[in-house]
């Protein structure tokens, strides 16, 4: 059987849509974020417009202080999985953190935020006899894998509908156990659940509700609980999942929520079970970010200020973006080869590098350019950008007028 | 619904069994290894004996500074999937690395060894239409749930045995796309599979063959390739995949294969795609781990003195194990409430920390305790375990002969 000639059949067609993925190869440096050495095509340096270390936390020194400190003191690895040597006393510091941000019982890290959507949900979707998952329609891939792998049945309501939600929860009787799968603010189009609603219609059906804050955590709330803090919500969820590998600057990913479910979910999860535990220097860095972010307020702030302010400027050169209430400012472009043309002229002519955003990770058609600007964007690294952007923008309405 | 009972319900079940898991709590201290400070019930400073950290490369000093130092100059996360400005310098040079680990053409890192493992397998199963994996008896979780995700049929054919294997492919012909997927080291029992058999079989029937080497790469082969390498077999494999949370005392997991194969992977792989990718800095020090091994051969032969040693003084007192060719010594008791009684005296009594395996780590009747000697464990090590277990058979075989 020739698999090479099927493997390159596939990834030639990718590239026939337009949808090969080229990584950029970069190398960032601590006090220059979001600038970041080039070692790709292009630019030496580039200056980074679509990190999820949304607000530099990565390389904040108390976070840096802290993952350099238990490194030195306690090495690179954590040697096991959690249950088999390698659970360490920072897993349990971080994990006491995690619980107190989210005002839960406890918590539960996982290798990531995909692993700990996934884990959960089979483990809650396959444990849980006859359990219905009731999904948005725009769920993230790891928690549709999730719920695949569980095989329970699922229904998949209209995306930020409580009203639909509502219809296909009434059609199941009260004996079934019903899981309530949703997102806050969802990634790629930046818009936000109505979580208040979402709850009222599970809970009038008796459902369990399981939120993804990935995007939120550390962002939203007076400590970073997520967009569920902010609305004084968190104690209506009955699970909260999130990721510290984003505003968090870190990596891994984690639960929380009663100590019977968390303890469920520990006890059956092979995808909590069966890996070696992050190392417990990054869980001590992870657990200083979630720390900072409790009581610091400058880095939101900051942070606010320049999507205010990139979103005004777009808007005074007409360029449109898609109007949400969130951090993420996303650009429709609509086409998966120019949008990586755009990208490609900003990262080779004006430093700028931004990724397409293209199939799989969003619909076909729907491709865009995804900007999310930090507290360490200055007003000049925004004007510059505003200032490309218009030109490429002028150049298009040119090739319109003229074809 | 009352999801709270139904959780403990099932929490309850299993201590019932004697198989609910309490994790040890403790601290890597550099230096020390593999004495720990234990934050747990018993004594303040254990020695650990069943960490997967099998070469003390955790604590390894090149390996320790490649992770501060990159720390200090990048900062602790990725800051995005491989994708979206994820990808830094660090995580393409550990991947080259690891291509000449295993004289593969490419090499694709991953959050950890089980989502490599999960990843791969779900997207060969899913993508080569009409696949079928012979999957070995015994492979790991990882590797059966991403079986089981990928939708492909399966074929199980009996651990080790590569004419049930045989057998078992003769019933496919040769349209059809065949996947033979088994491990190098069983880390439970610790046996080695017939690869080049398997290897026969598998290129009699036109079948790619899918080794997991999780618990041999850094240990076996002169540069730490594996039992593939040892054996000059890694051209016959078509992809090799490993951890870098084991020997190479860090964190991540991979495949290595042909330009084509990984670019594959790279291409569709779920959970290669949407996750953050993990930190610069445990890429670099996973590198320096995996390069330093490449050309050190005094961690595996002193490790190998002290698997030898303990197995000697086992035999001397009586004390039963399974015997296999690996570094892996299980010393069986066959009950999960005997198999933790027995852990908890090691530990409160002796100092001495070895996890029991209890189900579903392994099935239910082969409890054990699984001793893994490092070249960190001294001679006066080994004789402290071995008068401790010593005492312990002797009290059971007095109590059985008092019965
Ligand atoms: C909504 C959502 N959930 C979960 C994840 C996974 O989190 P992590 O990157 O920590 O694996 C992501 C993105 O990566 C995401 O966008
Ligand atoms: C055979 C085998 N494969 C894969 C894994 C997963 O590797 P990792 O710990 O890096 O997730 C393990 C254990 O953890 C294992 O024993």
């Amino acid at each position: 059987m020739d698999f090479e000639t099927r493997f390159r059949a596939q990834l030639d067609a990718l590239r026939d849509e337009g949808n090969y993925r080229i990584f950029a190869d970069l190398e960032r440096q601590v006090g220059q974020f979001p600038k970041v050495r080039n070692h790709g095509s292009g630019p030496d340096e580039v200056t980074v417009w679509c990190s999820n270390d949304y607000l530099g936390m990565g390389q904040h020194p108390d976070v840096i202080g802290a993952m350099v400190d238990v490194t030195r003191a306690s090495g690179t690895g954590a040697g096991g999985t959690r249950n088999i040597s390698g659970t360490a006393h920072q897993h349990v510091a971080l994990e006491e953190e995690l619980a107190d941000l989210h005002g839960k019982e406890d918590a539960l890290v996982f290798s990531s935020g995909y692993v700990s959507n996934w884990a959960a949900l089979s483990t809650l979707g396959s444990r849980l006899p006859g359990a219905v998952i009731f999904s948005d329609a725009l769920n993230h891939a790891s928690m549709i894998e999730g719920m695949r792998h569980s095989r329970a049945r699922r229904e998949i309501w209209t995306h930020n509908d409580p009203e639909d939600l509502d219809r296909r929860l009434s059609a199941y009787g009260p004996e079934v156990p019903k899981i309530v799968a949703f997102e806050s603010v969802y990634s790629m189009d930046g818009d936000i659940a109505p979580i208040e609603e979402i709850c009222d219609v599970a809970d009038a059906h008796g459902a369990m509700t399981y939120i993804d804050e990935v995007h939120a955590v550390g962002m939203y709330g007076p400590r970073g609980g997520g967009v569920a803090e902010e609305l004084g919500l968190m104690d209506r969820i009955t699970l909260i999942e999130g990721t510290l590998g984003k505003a968090y600057g870190c990596f891994g990913g984690y639960i929380t929520g009663s100590a019977a479910l968390c303890d469920f979910v520990r006890s059956f999860a092979s995808g909590f079970i069966f890996t070696t535990a992050i190392p417990p220097a990054v869980a001590a860095a992870a657990r200083v970010a979630v720390k900072h972010l409790k009581s610091s307020e400058i880095e939101r702030m900051r942070q606010r200020r320049q999507v205010a302010r990139l979103r005004r400027l777009l808007d005074a050169h007409g360029i449109p973006h898609m109007d949400n209430p969130s951090h993420i400012i996303p650009v429709m472009i609509g086409d998966p080869v120019k949008c990586r043309f755009i990208a490609d002229v900003l990262m080779q002519e004006h430093g700028i590098y931004v990724q397409p955003i293209n199939y799989p990770t969003v619909p076909k058609g729907t491709e865009r350019l995804r900007f999310t600007p930090g507290p360490l964007h200055t007003d000049a690294d925004i004007d510059h950008l505003v200032a490309a952007l218009n030109g490429l923008w002028k150049q298009c309405a040119l090739a319109r007028a003229v074809a």
